[in-house]
Parts: C-alpha cells; sequence; structure tokens
C-alpha cells in the first residue's frame, strides 16, 4: 500500500513459509543496530503467561536493501521464516469459522482459494513485520529528536496510567516496555494481572487499550484532508485486525465537553508558541502542532478461545459448537503495544519524508 | 488523494471564490438527481438556531464529468462558488491563531503563504465537496442495494439512541435526517436542545457524536491490511478537521470485554451465515461480513466561540485574549452528520469499485 | 492521477463550461508571474496558418491554492472557462466515430454516457491545463537552477535541427520558441513551411517530432524500477493523446550501436564527473545522471481532416464517408511543443520533490 | 509501485541474498503451473553463446499468496535466492563507475550507502522477478482470451520481421520464442547472427529492438490522460534499465506521415467496427480499440564490455581506462524479450482490473 511517501507490503501466511515486508521510500543511511531490532521484536513475542504458548523466533533476515548495517536507498526485504508451525491445530477450522475472525469473509472474499489455516495471511503473526518497519522508521526518527513510545493503558476495562492523568516522558514509557505487562507506573497492574489469571482459566480472552505518545515533532507534519496526520496513523492502525476504534487526544472525551473548557489555548513557552492543554493530541486540522502527539487505540480480545461458542459448518450449513484449541493469547492487547507504536512511527516518518519534500 | 479506485482532491478556501472537488474513477452512468443533491447539500446547512448564521447558497455546478444528469466517466469538477464572504470578521485571526483550529500549523508549515482568512483551506466549509462525491457515493451504491446513513447521537455528553441500543432501520435514520437536531426518535431531543441553548447563550460551543450505518454490505470489501474498510473509512472521516475520534460496533466497550461477551457468533438465518451479535461492525479482518456496518465518530466543540480564550500575538510574540466574532456554530456535529454519512459512502464505493475489479 | 509527490486530476470537456486542473502537492511560495503564465499558454494558441482557427482565451482562473501571487501550499485549481464553442459542428461524429480518435473507444468504454462533443474529454484542449501546471513546475525548477525547454524538430518526416546535431543552449531554445514554427535555427524551416502549406492546401494533416532539453539537473532524480525517470516523463507525455512514441538520448538509433559506440565514458570536467557523450540522454539506471536530459516525441498527424476518410456510422452498423468540418490543426505538433515541455517539467519536479524528501 | 490496481515491489541485489516481488492486487484463483512458470524463466535465462556465461537457476519460491497451485488473493511474494554470486568479478567497479550503467547515480543518490557490487539493484537481474509477475497476468489475462508475445525484432541496426511487415500469430510468435535467437521467421536470421558473432569476439555489445504484440483485447482498457495504455505499458517498460525508447503501432513512422495516409479508417468487419489499418497500435486516446495492440522498445547495447573504455575514479578522481571482466552479455535484447512481454502483460492486467471495476 502507497502512503504518502512510503510503499509497504506485508505478506505471508501464518502456517506458509514465511511472513515479511517489503519497503520502497525508506532513506539511504539508517543504521540498524541488531539488538536493537531484536529486543522491538522481542516485545512483540508471548512473554507472559497471558500470552501464547507457540513462540516464534522472530527475527527477520534482510533480503534486500540492507547492506553493513545501513538501508542503501533500495527496496528493503524483511523476511521472517516460519519454523514453529502446527497446521492440524486448525484444520477444522477451514469449515467452521471462528466467531470474530476473519475465517468466513476471507472464505467467501476470495472464492475458496484464500489459505485460512492458522489464520493465513490475517493471523496476528502478521503484524511481527510491521514491527520491523515499525523499529527502521523509529531509527529514523530518533536521529532528528522524534520519540515514539506505547504502553499498555487497559485491560478488560481496569485502568492502568494514561497520558490522559500526565503525560508520560520517554523513560516512563520505556520502563513500562521492560515488564511482562508494559503499564505505565501505578496502582492498578496487580488488578490487571488478577483480571488475566481469571480470564485465563476460564478459557476466555479479554481486550484491552494501548496508549501511544510521540515527542518532539515538528510543527507541519501531515495534511488537510484525506492526508490527516489523524487518517494516516488510522489507516495503519487498523491494518491489525484487532484494532476496533481509536481516539487522538482527548478523542470521544473531547466530544462531550464545551469549547471553552477543551479548546487547548495558545501560549508562549520558552520563546515557542504552544498549546497550554492538549486535548487536540497534538494535532490541527491534520497536522501536527508541535505538542505530544497523543493516541489511544480499542484492542478486541482474541477471538480464537477454548471456551465454546457459537458458530456454524458452512460446508454442511449446521449450526455446532465451537472450542478452539491450540496455543492462544489471553489479551492480544499486551502484544499489540509494539505493534501500535510501529504503525505510528511509520505514519509519521512518512509524513516527515512528505515534509521534507515540500520545504526542499 | 488516491483511494483503491477513487482519485479525490478537495479544493477551495473559505473566504477564495470558490471550493470544490475533482473526482477520478466514479463509473459512467450514475444518475444525478438535482433536487436529491440538493436536498442532501441542504442537510450539510445551517438549519437550526445551533448552527451559523452564516447561510451560503452551496450548490454545485458541475464544469465536467456530468451531462445530461449522468457522469460520462470522465473526471467529475464540482464546483461551489463562494458567495456570501466576511473576511473582516477573521482579519484579526491571521496574528491571533484560534486555539484547536488550524490556524497556527497552517501559518507554520506553508512559511506565510498560507490563505487563513476564514480558515482558509482548513474551513469546515470544505466539507461541502466531500458532501457533492458522497452523494453520488451513495446514489451508486443504492443501485446495488446498500444503504448508508448517518445521524446524531450525542451533544455534549447528552446521550441519543444509538445503533448500540438496537439497529435503526433506514426509515428510522431518513425520520431523524429531516428534523432541525437529526437524532433517532427517543426521549433526549428536548434535553439535546436545552443544552445547546445554554451553550449558545454562553457564547460557547459544544462537541458531539455522529453515528453512521451501512446496510445491505456484501461479503468482502476491503482488505487485510493497510486498506482495511476501516482504516479506509477512518482516512476519510479524519479529513473532517473536528474529528478526534471513531470506533466500529462496540469499539472501545469492546476493548473492555471478554471473547465469550464480545465474540459475534455465526448461526445460520434464513440460509446464509451472519453474525448474531454485531460487536465488529461488520467488519472481521478488515473485511465486511454482511452485518450492518457500524461506526461512531467523535466531533469537537467548534474552536471559534465569543467566549474569550487565551491565545498569543504571533507576529509581537504576546500573549493576549481572544473573543472570535463573525458567525459560527454552537454545535459543529448537527451539520457533520451528512459529511460522516458521505465520507462513510465514498470508502464503500471505493472499496465495491475495488471488488468487483477482482471479481471480474 | 498519483505521480510519487504530486497528484494531478486534469478535467473538462471540449464542449463543457470549462477545462482545468487540481494539482496536490506543490510546494508554498512559487510565485506567478501572470505574464509569463499567459505567454506560456500562449505558445499552445493557434498562432500560425497551419493550426486551428478556433483560438480560444486560455487564461486559467486560480479558483485555490493561489494567493497574493504565490502557491498558498493547499490543492491549487486552475480553470479555463470554454468561450468559443460551436457543438454543431461535431454533432455528426457522434454516430460516426473519426479515424485514430477516441471517439469510438470513448462511446464504448463509457457505454454511451460519455460526452462526445467536440472530443470531449478526449480533445486536444485538454492539453492547456496540463501547460498551467507545467508553468508552475517550470517556476519551481528555475529557482532551482533547472531550465526545461522543448522546440519542433521535425514535420512530415522534415528535419529542423535536432539536439542530435548539438545540444542547443536554453537560449536557442527560447529564441525558437518565439517564432510561429518554433523550430531552432537551420536551413529547415523554408521547406517546414511548403510541407505545411501543402498538407494544408490538401485539407490533410500531417505529424510532427517535438524534443525537449532539461539543463542544470542534478544527479540522482528518478528511481530505479517502475518510478525512472524516463517511466514518468513517459506517463505524463503519453497523457497527450497523439503522442505515439518517445525516445531517450539516442533512444532507437542507440539501439543500433555497439556498447563500445554507444556507452558514455565518464570523465572529469571541472572538478566533476560528467558523460563525455550523451546517449543515454541524462539518465542511467532511471536516475538522472547530471547531464542535459533530452528527449523526443512522436506526434501523430491530428486525425480530424478534412479529406474524405472511410467511416462506420455505429448506429446503422455502415461504412460511410466522412469529412471532417470544423477548425482543426494541420499539424498538432506544432502546438505539442509547450505541452511536452510542461509534461517534462511536471514529472522533474515530482522527482526533485521526491529526492528532497528522501535527503531531509 | 502503485499500478492502478496492482501494486508491485522487485526487491533485490545482483550480489545480495535474494532478488523478488511483491504484489498486491492480484485475484485469487490464478493457476500457477510449474512447468509453464520455469518455462517463461527459462527464456530470460542465458540460452546462447551471445549472452552471460552466468547462468541462474531462476526458481522463484513462492513465499506467500499462493497455495496448491492457485493464487490465493494474499500478497504474493516470489523469491528468488541468489546461488552463483562472483562478487570479486565486480569489486573494481566501486570506485571506477561503468560507461551508461547505473554506478554513478546510485553512488551519488544514496550517498556512498548503495550496494553498487554486480550493479546491485540497478542488475539486469532484477528482470526475472518482473518475470513472476508477467507470468502470472498473462495467465490470468490467457483465460479472459487475451495472448501477449514478444519476440526480437532487429539486432544492431540489423531487421528481422516486425508486426510492421504483417502482424505475427500467436503461433508465429510462441515458435520465434523456442529459438535461443527468438526472431520471427524470416531471411535475416544468420546475418544477426554473424552480427552477434562479430560484437562478441570484438569483446564488445550490441543493442536491438524488441516487438510486443497482445491479441484479443476488449475495447475500453486504459483510461484518457496520465493513465493511458501508452503510458502505463511505458512505465513498466522503462524499469529495464536498459530501455531507450518505445513506440506503439506506427510510433516515429507516423510521425512522418500525413492524415489521410496514417489515420485508421474504421470497418465493419464480421459485424465489429475494427480499424482497417493499425498505425496507433490498437490505441485511441488512452484506451484500447479491440485491434492489436503492438509496442516497439529500444534496448541499448550492455554497457559492460571487455574492451577498453574510458572512465574516472572517482575516488582519486583520475581518468581511467576499463575492461569489465566477469560473464556479460553480448546482446540484453536477447534476454530482454520475456520481460518486455511481462511488462506489457502487466500494465494490460492492471487495466483489465480497473475495468472491471468500473463496469461492476
Amino acid at each position: 500500500m502507497s502512503f504518502a511517501c512510503l510503499n509497504i507490503t506485508v505478506f505471508g501466511e501464518s502456517h506458509g513459509p514465511a511472513v515479511g515486508v517489503t519497503v520502497e521510500g525508506l532513506p539511504a543511511g539508517i543504521p540498524i543496530d541488531e539488538q536493537g531490532l531484536r529486543a522491538f521484536m522481542a516485545r512483540r513475542k508471548s512473554q507472559s503467561a497471558f500470552t501464547t504458548a507457540r513462540v516464534e523466533d522472530d527475527n527477520p533476515v534482510f533480503l534486500s536493501g540492507v547492506k553493513n548495517g545501513y538501508t542503501t536507498g533500495a527496496p528493503i526485504n524483511a523476511t521472517i521464516y516460519n519454523a514453529n508451525q502446527k497446521s492440524e491445530d486448525y484444520a477444522a477450522l477451514c469449515d467452521v469459522p471462528r466467531p470474530s475472525h476473519a475465517d468466513f469473509v476471507a472464505g467467501v472474499k476470495y472464492g475458496g482459494f484464500a489459505d485460512l489455516a492458522g489464520g493465513g495471511h490475517f493471523s496476528g503473526r502478521l503484524t511481527a513485520p510491521l514491527c520491523v518497519v515499525g523499529y527502521l522508521a523509529e531509527t529514523y526518527l530518533q536521529k532528528r529528536g522524534v520519540f515514539v513510545g506505547a504502553y499498555l493503558s487497559e485491560v478488560g476495562g481496569v485502568a492502568a496510567s494514561s497520558y490522559r492523568d500526565g503525560l508520560p516522558t520517554a523513560e516512563d514509557i520505556m520502563a513500562a516496555q521492560g515488564e511482562a505487562i508494559p503499564v505505565l507506573r501505578g496502582a492498578s497492574k496487580k488488578e490487571i494481572e488478577r483480571k488475566l489469571q481469571a480470564v485465563k482459566a476460564d478459557g476466555d480472552s479479554v481486550g484491552g487499550v494501548v496508549e501511544c505518545v510521540a515527542l518532539g515533532l515538528p510543527v507541519g507534519l501531515g495534511e488537510c484532508g484525506f492526508k490527516s496526520m489523524e487518517g494516516r496513523i488510522a489507516s495503519a492502525i487498523f491494518a491489525m485486525p484487532a484494532t476496533k476504534g481509536l481516539e487522538f487526544g482527548s478523542g470521544f472525551a473531547l466530544s462531550q465537553m464545551t469549547g471553552s473548557a477543551g479548546n487547548d489555548p495558545w501560549v508562549i513557552d520558552g520563546g515557542v508558541v504552544v498549546p497550554k492543554t492538549n486535548h487536540n493530541g497534538g494535532i490541527n486540522g491534520g497536522i501536527t502542532n508541535g505538542a505530544p502527539l497523543t493516541v489511544r487505540v480499542a484492542v478486541k480480545p482474541t477471538p480464537s478461545i477454548v471456551k465454546e461458542q457459537d458458530s456454524v459448518n458452512v460446508k454442511e450449513m449446521t449450526n455446532v459448537k465451537l472450542s478452539v484449541g491450540g496455543r492462544h493469547d489471553a489479551c492480544i492487547a499486551l502484544r499489540a503495544v509494539p505493534v501500535v507504536e510501529a504503525c505510528v512511527a511509520i505514519a509519521i516518518a512518512d509524513a516527515l519524508i512528505q515534509a521534507q519534500g515540500q520545504n526542499g
């Protein structure tokens, strides 16, 4: 898909030979620190008792576009070979689509030719390649003084700290990312753990909210209209199939306010014009205003649960009961954290490259 | 901007000679009923005491792509000439940017060359051309059995009926659209009116939530990944600068549920496989699943208010007080209703044309 | 259509209310000299006895994106209202398509909804808006030391001077552009005039070759692959429906050479690495190499001629004879000169903006 | 790069781990006959004494988007792993760019980060992935009655048969493709062989002309303007870095004709309206007219030759002599035949999918 300046294709199937990504348009000279990349990828891996037991070795191989540890300017291919496949776990699902998963629509849309094993191209595994691109985008942005960081803000309705309670620093966010449950320091961590234990014990799953913050952005990224900063971030974020909503700054809460309460007044701070509050999440008219960009993402519960659900056998057209075995996540939102961060970083890098083109 | 199949450019400035739109990629043979178009445009006009006194005659002139009442297949240009301009109302705003508006970012991004009068290209007036395209998209979709309809669901925290309380029919939605305050039949209309009166009397503004429903969609529109149905709709919706959030189906509420409660079980209904509930808003894996597509959009309060706000004079770099005169809306969400509908219709029409291309 | 950074939509029909163009992505601050623009547009107008007697006042009105003589950064709309229409001249053509014109294909492609009057959207008149964009692109490039200039190099097989005989200077090219027959100084001008007179007297038309040269280009514009500098220029040039071929540098002649004769050896000249010869037309691997970019464009004879031709009546499905009345060009290549120049300038400006984005 | 409906990224470097391609937008259900694909790829391989001794095993591995021998509708990744690399052959070239090759521009454009070994991403080897996509596009088109075939028409100025001498049938073209020198049956084959022998003996190279013909096209593919059928084909064809010109139908020769001689009169043939001649190469106004699409492509001589050439050492900034060792082609045009065919097929498939989308 063509962003404004980047062209990114995510490919692969859960139980095929590989997943991966090609990227056109990233500048030459972006350094790739193997350990840094590995650490980024590890954040998406299952790390806790509440995520899947299928642990993949998600180390991307760069088949092109990278040499001697730097991007070359040519199209980048990063391939992650699939090692740990258990197709049999999913065999039954081809005829009995999982509730809320893409099995059914993929079957219809592609006229029976879709590869549905393990969710096929619709598997959460396809977010791993996004993280590779996100790592490159973040590295590119870091050199330009931009920090992007995501963390978990809510699990099953249990709220942890949010940027709405006070903007976290880069250090706060990085500290959260070091934890198995990547929430900001605060009181609710234990409660979230208990929630997850109960859900897991029940063979069930639960949703959550991921927040992402970008600091150090210049004024002027994004465009008015269809290429707004919000729209670009949304396009990227909704590439995660579990995403069902997102809001910038105060979002839905802002829709309940009056203008006098919800407008962000301009003030002079250190010789620079900045908004005093940040209900708009750092974006006005689709364009960054120099304040921190803040976004909240609603992640739904994993569709694949052991608990029995209603479904149909599409071949026999009968109502059936479905219990999904295999190795699944009790809360996919935990692993969505680096993916959200990657998506935001990609959208910002794209907008930055575009702005640089205009400004010459 | 290039959608998948449509290429749409919205142009114009609030106080320039015209606003308008060019569209490439709409099929030939879409009938244009002048009265229908006029009625659609009228929905965006100020109709109540709570919207701006600046009433434009928003009748688009088709300069190309339409002949004898049908689209010809060539690029469409619809131009709405500006008649009722009062530039002096805005003169002061060039140096004193409105809180939460694009005045400041546009000034910086375009290095002083931006046309800021009346919000320039960032004015809400630019949503009128979107409605023209939306009308064409809806007409195209109607022929294929698809109905798209939006209505107001919340004002300043006062909730009217929502699809979450029960799916409205096309008739319900059209009935709402006939009213000055386009909410679904229900108890809260009076309360909303009182809320608006209070806000207006206070020289203030207030935000709201718009909902949109699409009925009759086939299974299979949209793509996995960056071209998901959600991402496409979001790209379009965030072209409205007042939008700060959106959620599909149960959205953020779904992120608080367990999988067993929030998954949409498949059932056979009339020989067809359909989801029994619709927490996913008719979309799985970025692709329509045949259920009604439902989306909620958070619209922030109008930045331009009479009530005094803090701002800065960017020329003199001093903190100043700002009271915005001129003719403004107490609640822009009222007029956002047809715009949201237009954006959803555009995104769906684009996805339908793309799917037809694939299916041959 | 989306170039890499510019999004350009040309709209309008020959006998509709207007032709015009919208452009997204051009930087703010490009000055528009009205006289300069008028002079550019005048080059496309019929100026000699050998071009159509239909002389339009092709002065574009900027409906958006331009203020106080500078681009604002917002989408640009330039509209040229049609004044001098004679639809009756073309009435018969709807049923009897002109040989080699788009009448027939447009009728089929758009299922009878196409506006065919005067060629409709396929009229040569649609190249006027291209010239507006070309003028803006040239102005943008001039500030960066790039000159783009086109001239006529051949008419009906009679060759005038070519860059192959020696690279013209910017002055040479501008001198040619001041003439009714815009060829470089040389011996063949009289012969070309005689050729044109004979063709015109015969109620016939004739083709020609336009050449374009770009001087002062930096190394590094364009990309390897589908976004090569050649491919981008070709995409733009073939937007002129009369174009049937193009070659860069020595083009087809280079395909007849050996590598030892046709390769362009690198030499150091004034401390800079440059190619000694320029058979490649300033492009290697799709990317500018710092040498002058040279391109030749084959323009076919105007399809509309008085001389009787064979055609069919598509309604009655009978073979008929056709003599096209109205006001037509004996040699459209004369008027194609500024259009070719515009197309090359647009493609280069787009590539320059893209390269600036990468380089940061 | 985004075509209208297909998004294709070619990746890889000559001496990197792999070359390959990702494709989004190809319909599900295209059968992949392994032997057919292998045969197609073999046509691009070096087959004669006049092409490089570096023979790669160009068998693509589908890492995604293909299952049980059919495309699944998900993004396709085809990877060709590089086996037979000899980087040392090219080591010297990093400092001494080959005349007419991309070594120099890549070095400058990417600020020293480019992978230049063996031409890196600019190597002719990158045309192998194009052939994979071409094969898929051809298979897709065949089911719809469209045949696309290319052959060699000229080598170093020695002409073999051309469509201009009479349109070849599909059988004629397939017969040519079975030969080491893929020219149509005719007298000049021996002469071409002699030419090639002389060139090779001389340590030199030579250019050529490839022709491509598409039969069975419906009326109505392509668009007026920047997305003309010619422009789309050109964009694809110029992705081959050796291409320096192309013409449709009679091309440059048509530019020398009068309208009365060069126009293609409409006639009724078997109840269908068709052009009697085909100087326009089956395209009017950028749109297919039902006649065979014909295109000629100028391929320059291979830059890499044993014969001594002038170049510079860019590090020491001295003029030097260069003799390129390694394994090179005496005439790359021979191997360009399937690549041209692939590019034309890709552009047509893209236009067909787009037209289907419009026509619904």
